[in-house]
């Protein structure tokens, strides 16, 4: 049974453009708020693993597809799980629904696990478990 | 021959997170520097039509691939072309590179024709002629 | 008894940049939230007035001083409160605290009235009858 | 004779928000790329020191006041210059014109020099020395 992280949102005022919508990066600011929420909880509570001390965890594939306009101020909920663990990376899928639960955005991050100089390496063991109880 | 138009920029230092490289959505950022360049350049100065009265052009589909990182206060280029304009809906293709020539991230959108009410139309003609111009 | 709105933040990691900390503009989205949060109370849900149809309500001047940083992934609560209500103009204060209560940043920004065309004109009735019970 | 830095920039559509102009947080954003390339200039070339390695530069206050409206694709100036070099800190001023030459935007920004514990300390010699280029 996959986590499915859900986290209850609300458009900002600076999330949004001249034309009255999002701009189309906020969507990506909200699935990372949900993936790192999705990350707490599968870690138990431990911040997620972004980089910075010895490996890195970069995003290297992102894709998003918009269907319906989120507007301010909306209230949506944006959900992340665990899409796939590999040797070296994983993969995440987002979904935000506005309160009726229509789809508005689904996307889909790959991340990749490098050392500190940025070459591949295997997942971490402690970011490996954790992920696979995502799945 | 395909327009391909190219901005000289720098990563800004609000572009970086706590990672010391840039946030992925800076690249997402960039691209719309780039596409909004060609498209003044297609439409001979004009500001690039984004919407708002009485028609729209809302992204549909967003991806990036991000091979190498980018890091303040690195120099780059960011180049954006024209790369499909159907009925109703066109594609624009985005490459950034470093001074080296190395291809750092590569992006791809999909933008669709909607008039005032969101529903989908004919891309209007003189956007259409510009984005041809351009492949 | 001025009403002040609270709202229990978490840094995200888009809202850091490479010092680790978060970047300073990150702040000032924090207020910007808390603010209308408190709008939204003092207007009884209807969202908060944000210009556009024949009347604006732009910033015209802000301020913030920063005395303890904040990193991802700290949690935070951002209050706001009403600090003046004049004629064509209001003024609103804001303070971010770490969860042991110490003061991280304050600020405030004062807004004015205007009218479609940009010109100072006396705050909407109702907005001020909101403003007015904050106070 | 101060040094004042100017950079010719234009407002991206990502800087607007619902209102048709630039979110507040833009100017601060506009502010810091005239920042940096002033020091890039005083430093003659070196990066502007962001601080991560033994030292900070936290800015401490920022503030603006906003007098006209920036809207997409409008151009504009950014200036920023020296404003103040004291033991333990500097400020800078920025100014943000239109093409006509009028004040749109003015800011100022008190920043500290600490050591890597955050503790207040001397500037830093090299950055003092650049500081006082400017003055």
């Amino acid at each position: 049974m996959p986590v499915v992280h859900e986290e209850k949102l609300r458009v900002n005022w600076v999330d949004t453009d001249a034309s009255g919508r999002i701009h189309y990066t906020a969507a990506l600011r909200y699935f990372e708020i949900a993936e790192h929420g999705l990350m707490r909880r599968l870690m138990a509570g431990a911040a997620p693993p972004a980089g910075g001390e010895g490996f890195g965890l970069p995003r290297v594939h992102v894709e998003a597809d918009y269907r319906l306009a989120l507007r301010y101020p909306d209230e949506f909920t944006c959900s992340a799980r665990v899409a796939h663990v590999g040797e070296t990376s994983a993969s995440y899928a987002y979904e935000i629904r506005n309160p009726a639960g229509e789809l508005c955005i689904a996307g889909r991050i790959v991340v990749v696990s490098t050392d500190a100089l940025g070459r591949k390496q295997a997942l971490p063991g402690p970011l490996r478990t954790a992920l696979e109880k995502g799945l």
